[in-house]
């Protein structure tokens, strides 16, 4: 049998667009005289569509959706994820399902048995629970259908398991001769290389093939990163996708002798720091281009986290969509101007210059009376960082660009950033990136030729709120804190483990309470991409009116 | 038997508070001679703790505290609720529990069995279901312990039922002669009343009295109501606790003979807008005071959504903590000074003027090279909200105090608000007040006397920031607006059935297609109190990436 694996980027809620790239790919995948063609998991509403699986029309317009490309696409067998409704009135009203059709006819469905329930994760919010895990006879194979986390409860890869059975075994047990995962699998670091470990141990333990068909794009704060593929029974990649873009891959399961149909490993992306430096490009250019924008603006500093920002927004979107904006103060070091000017010509971004002090001048004018004689504190630095960032969306507003903000996941995780002000943006480019990954981007960017000046990467980091300011003046330096801050959010430990670790129990104790008392702003941030396994946004739910933190902080 | 309903407030995390509310309230049990005394749902933690859950020092300081008031308290048995680990390897690694204690010893444990997933419900996300329903006898009783959700899946009251299971049903059927349910069901309109028949119908359809102990007090955006009662076996109610406040209630079942043990129905509010009233009221009070701040801050424009959120305000934290501050521009009409000046004396709270046409004509001056010679749009609108949001977080840094924003649920939904602007603020007081409601709650105010000056009530509504502008330029009368909203948001009808149900199409398409690309303002809004069944906030999680809407708005 010769398989196809289409792996598309899918538009949430977009049926007629979803449609047009599921029977574009259908129809390469006949070309190439295929028995069968593989896409991902809900790829006719796009995953994940959230609570719009609470509209009846959405559900509705999915199924017509799937009913018209049963009857649209003939000469060939596809698998394609859908949302199905149950039909009994007692459990949830919804199955997330697969559909095997061919000529006009569904031949088999499959309910998914195992549903995420963590993290960015809801799908006990929408979906009932399969009950049923049986192979479907399709040409002459056993082919057992399951749907993403079906295939991640394996006894011998995880210690702890969430669930109470494998789907896995089960399809095994009831005589499957090949798998097909169909998946919406989100890319974080390490996550390709541990799928392709789980995928091959279950091939090779099983001695079945294993198809794992995954969506591409970004949706929101989620980027899905493709690499779908072909293991034999051996447990050995036979065919991959590329990651981060769209993609087809072939597979003759007839010609099992070593050999594959034709060279079928397309090239991905090596180095932790590649990945990352495309999933951002991507996440970028998938959240502007699906909001309905095409340009977009955000603020340089002169300083490292808007630069990089800035490099990933002209890659995405093309450099003569964005447009850089240089906005110094009375604390703005004389270099700024010259870095930002050099960036913003290296990368061929549009310039303008917006000079702040008179409009601060004149708040604190204003205020003066309020403020009576206190000396300046925060609320001066604030003020600075709110009049940019107004600055910023009056430029969003009359331009309709999309306003980029340029924070890491550093700053916004002990709060060293402005709520209303560098805060805003409709998307935070790279919030779930820890300042020493940064400069890692950075020196990849740089790599062949210098386009981040220098000057930029080397300059001691300041918000340049007040006179002679530095990071390091309130933070510990980055290398630290940014292993404290994994520990923390990622990993989930507490103090007492991270003190044990060896760090001073001070400073842990000082960062875990600049991170728990600032939820309230990250509450209000702009969506961010995702590349850890624990980002700030929609996968972490803290409540913002509670005294845990307090409590450990007197200890 | 005589059993003691203690309603008590907990703070998210402070366990140290927490038992000391226990120890008290158990206290006055053991005062009147009670054999048991119940208090809610994870009460050891306060609910809901969200993401608090995956930290394992947190899970061991709620089990330390629950070890410690075992043995602390004495000569009573207790029943309360807490988070308990799960022992083996599989599965969900906590389970929301009860503990039945007396005298140093653990007696009974119950897991909760049927675990809320939707809306601002996540527990499928953290716990793992019980699967054992059996009463356990204590002083000749046999108590059959349920948990909040395990009594909402009745087959006489829910057509639909999301779960397979009936936890009340099973633990009848073990013999149970006194149901107690441990709760924390949040406040919306109309719920007081639904509880009331459910439970009712419960225990008259089962023949067994049913004791319903709710949490009570505000948990970021959710309202705990309280409303704690006993129902006898014919399903009437012998004994309630007020709403919107600590208390504790007592009923002696052994006297069962129509005559209660005392006058224990307590006085809970009555009409809605009395719920409504007192729910917003509590919900500031604990919000402010359980994220550490005692004052606050907020605009005053003139009009009556200030106006009713400076009045909750100043009844929620007294009002010598709320400053209010009118900001007239070039666009404020000369009643709005008078009328907000009269709303501060009456209410007493502090009223700061500071006119901000200063820095507008500074930031035009500053942005007309970028604006270049377009006319003034919606810009030069958001400009001067963002002007008002900056001065409004100048003061809340400055002073430290709270910053409430005042926007109402209508213009929330269909993007009549400013991002960074008027939306800026650490609580949005009545951001699930329909304007409807929000007439009917200054109405209450007024009831005896002129408490919201009448000309506040009666002006059209304007967000003055252009000449001559009121909401009705915009926006279908406010009627039809909150109709139209309600389908959609609470009920989740789709365009289709809100057209059948006698809208106009075009109104219905433009109403929806408003709330949808508005998605992205509400991302970033602060958390409002929930006082309706769908809240914006994260019981309603939309996409922002989505064509969903584009395409309904093209039929």
């Amino acid at each position: 049998m010769k398989i196809a694996i289409a792996q598309i980027n899918p538009v949430i809620g977009d049926f007629e667009y979803n449609s047009s790239r599921i029977k574009y790919y259908a129809g390469k995948a006949k070309e190439r005289s295929c028995d069968m063609v593989v896409f991902s998991e809900l790829v006719i509403s796009g995953y994940p569509p959230r609570d719009l699986l609470e509209k009846k029309d959405f559900i509705e317009a999915n199924l017509s959706c799937l009913f018209r490309l049963v009857d649209e696409i003939s000469g060939i067998g596809v698998i394609c994820g859908f949302v199905d409704k149950n039909p009994v009135d007692e459990g949830k009203p919804l199955y997330n399902s697969a559909a095997l059709f061919e000529n006009g006819k569904i031949l088999h469905r499959v309910n998914k048995r195992l549903l995420p329930t963590y993290d960015v994760f809801d799908e006990s919010r929408y979906f009932e629970a399969g009950t049923e895990c049986t192979p479907y006879t399709y040409k002459g194979e056993q082919i057992g259908i399951t749907i993403c986390e079906d295939v991640w409860n394996d006894k011998d890869i995880f210690k702890k398991r969430i669930y109470h059975i494998n789907p896995v075994e089960l399809m095994v047990k009831g005589g499957a001769s090949l798998l097909v995962n169909i998946s919406a699998s989100p890319f974080s670091v390490g996550k390709k290389e541990f799928r392709r470990n789980l995928f091959g141990a279950i091939a090779g333990k099983h001695k079945v093939p294993f198809i794992f068909a995954n969506q591409v794009g970004g949706n929101d704060s989620i980027i899905f990163d493709g690499t779908s593929a072909v293991f034999d029974g051996h447990g050995n990649i036979k065919a991959l996708a590329s990651d981060f873009e769209e993609d087809i891959i072939f597979y003759d399961f007839g010609e099992q002798t070593g050999i594959t149909y034709e060279k079928n490993i397309h090239p991905v992306s090596g180095a932790d720091v590649e990945q990352v430096m495309k999933a951002l490009i991507m996440g970028t250019r998938d959240y502007v281009v699906k909001c309905g924008f095409s340009k977009v603006v955000l603020g340089l500093s002169g300083g490292i986290d808007s630069a990089l920002t800035a490099f990933i927004a002209a890659q995405a979107l093309g450099s003569e969509n964005v447009l850089s904006v240089f906005m110094p103060s009375r604390y703005t070091s004389a270099d700024n101007y010259e870095d930002t000017k050099k960036l913003a010509e290296n990368i061929g971004v549009g310039f303008e210059v917006i000079p702040v002090d008179g409009v601060f001048k004149e708040f604190i004018r204003l205020l003066s009376p309020s403020f009576r004689e206190d000396d300046p504190d925060i609320t001066e630095q604030n003020l600075q960082a709110r009049i940019r960032g107004t600055v910023l969306m009056a430029l969003s507003n009359r331009q309709g660009r999309l306003l980029l903000s340029t924070g890491n996941k550093s700053e916004l995780a002990v709060g060293y950033c402005t709520l209303y002000g560098d805060m805003n943006g409709g998307l935070a480019v790279i919030s779930d990136i820890p300042k020493t990954v940064v400069y890692d981007l950075a020196h990849f960017i740089n790599r062949e030729k210098e386009i981040i000046p220098s000057r930029i990467i080397e300059k001691a980091p300041s918000a340049e709120l007040k006179p002679d300011q530095t990071d390091q003046d309130d933070l510990p330096p980055y290398e630290i804190l940014d292993s404290i801050l994994k520990g923390y959010i990622e990993d989930l430990k507490g103090a007492g483990e991270l003190i044990e670790s060896g760090f001073d129990p001070k400073l842990v104790k000082g960062v875990i309470s600049k991170v728990d008392m600032n939820e309230y702003k990250r509450h209000q941030a702009a969506p961010g991409l995702k590349v850890t396994t624990k980002a700030f946004g929609y996968g972490r739910r803290y409540p913002l009116a509670q005294r845990y933190t307090q409590s450990i902080y007197k200890k």
